[in-house]
């Protein structure tokens, strides 16, 4: 999808909330699990229920490959339906994947093309050759981590190198990459206040900001110093949503949950 | 598996070989492509001709997830026959993953508890929270990217961050995580220059070098910096074993060119 299609369904449905699909067995409804396929029957509903309130969905990959060949099956069976149903809603294969040059074009070949999703998150630590390959695609993103939403980020991304703060440097240097145009960005939203400095680096990329709900990050905060002319966010909330309810009422109070996200997101979208 | 098993199989092989099994179908013999599952076809056929002269297999789960639920399965069965017919062979994913706690809890039992492998390989850029979730499973080793074999690695890696190059911050702040005598690490033989300096600051656990062979690393040079008193070293050759020749003899090509390395090892084993 190109960046401007997907800012154009966010400002026709008035959202930029992403839904991460992070299906976890022992908390979804009981009655789901006599299901052939509960991960997909889980995803399902949530679509069925959420799809008019969001514009993104995100699986993350590890809640599929725990289940093996079987959850590789979900997660195909997930893309599937979006494809055929719904087919304007941007996918991100939450995937944190990087190596090097011939092998990150084996995964970008995975989530691309065998599974046909949008974007594909990508981990920064192996530099430019890393992250090339799944450049190289036209009209998919690749969405770089910058700033994480997890304590561990202070770890490495906030320490100073050679001067400047190992995320910004991320940042900077990412943007001298070939087809740096396809770029996107992960910055926590539970480091909202980072946020007005990246804007300065990267004034015109999207940013996929996950932290919002269970993680406590602040959806106003991140729309006053992360917004720009293009929206350029795209928030995404997993737990908070789909684990609203653990009854036989989940999609319903997962569609609950999104509508009160969307709605707020609404007031941040007045200006456009 | 624990490491001083490592050690003594090491020692009892008089080889610290690695073979990356990184199956790529346009470059197996074309006889192998009417198999029902050509990848385990290839891999069974080099596991039958290597498994005297490797202690370790390491496939690299790119390679199976470019071919979605098929590749996945392919992986499998391959994990399958090793435990089945080579059970003291050690094991790695090289999977490069890493994200927030509850998410790398699911990586550590894809890969740990359904494919049954002894390591996997993680990136350190999200921090402490996204690697001791690996880091809990007893008798299975965490092998962290530390400096890898690409050229990317300089675009971060060997910056200086807070005085000190990005890297070297890996091993020192990783020797403070919980359960951290279950670290390895990646170091590239492509930088056998900087292992006087690693084993300084990790003088006792083992490192993956990849980078032999194909990539141009030296394996004297590797020993010689990086040996310490239980060995600590696995080499991995992937491209330039599997696809030692890419005719029907594939299989006895690659055993011809393990044994010389085997043999180059066997050379530098000789003091223990």
């Amino acid at each position: 999808m190109k960046t401007s299609t997907l800012t154009d369904n966010i400002l026709a449905k008035r959202s930029f909330l992403c839904v991460g699909l992070d299906v976890d067995l022992t908390k979804v409804p009981k009655h789901l699990l006599d299901e052939q396929d509960p991960i997909f029957a889980f995803n399902k509903a949530v679509i069925d229920a959420t799809n008019d309130l969001v514009v993104a969905y995100k699986p993350n990959t590890a809640f599929y490959e725990a289940h093996g060949v079987k959850g590789w099956e979900s997660l195909q069976r997930t893309m599937r339906y979006l494809h055929l149903h719904h087919p304007d809603i941007y996918t991100i294969a939450d995937a944190k994947r990087g190596d090097i040059g011939n092998t990150s074009s084996m995964y970008a070949k995975a989530f691309f093309e065998d599974l046909g999703f949008d974007s594909v998150t990508v981990a920064p630590y192996m530099g430019k050759d890393s992250v090339e390959p799944f450049l190289a695609f036209k009209d998919k993103h690749t969405i770089l981590l910058a700033l994480t939403s997890n304590k561990g980020a202070f770890d490495f991304q906030t320490k100073t190198l050679d001067g400047k703060e190992l995320y910004k440097q991320v940042l900077e240097t990412s943007k001298t990459w070939e087809n740096s145009e396809n770029l996107m960005y992960v910055v926590g939203a539970t480091k909202a206040e980072f946020l007005a400095d990246i804007r300065e680096i990267i004034p015109e990329s999207f940013l996929l900001v996950p932290g919002v709900g269970a993680q406590g990050g602040n959806l106003q905060e991140v729309c006053k110093y992360g917004m720009n002319a293009s929206v350029g966010l795209l928030i995404n909330s997993s737990r908070g949503i789909i684990y609203a309810s653990q009854g036989e009422d989940f999609a319903d109070a997962a569609a609950t949950k999104a509508t009160e996200l969307q709605s707020q997101m609404e007031i941040e979208l007045k200006r456009f």
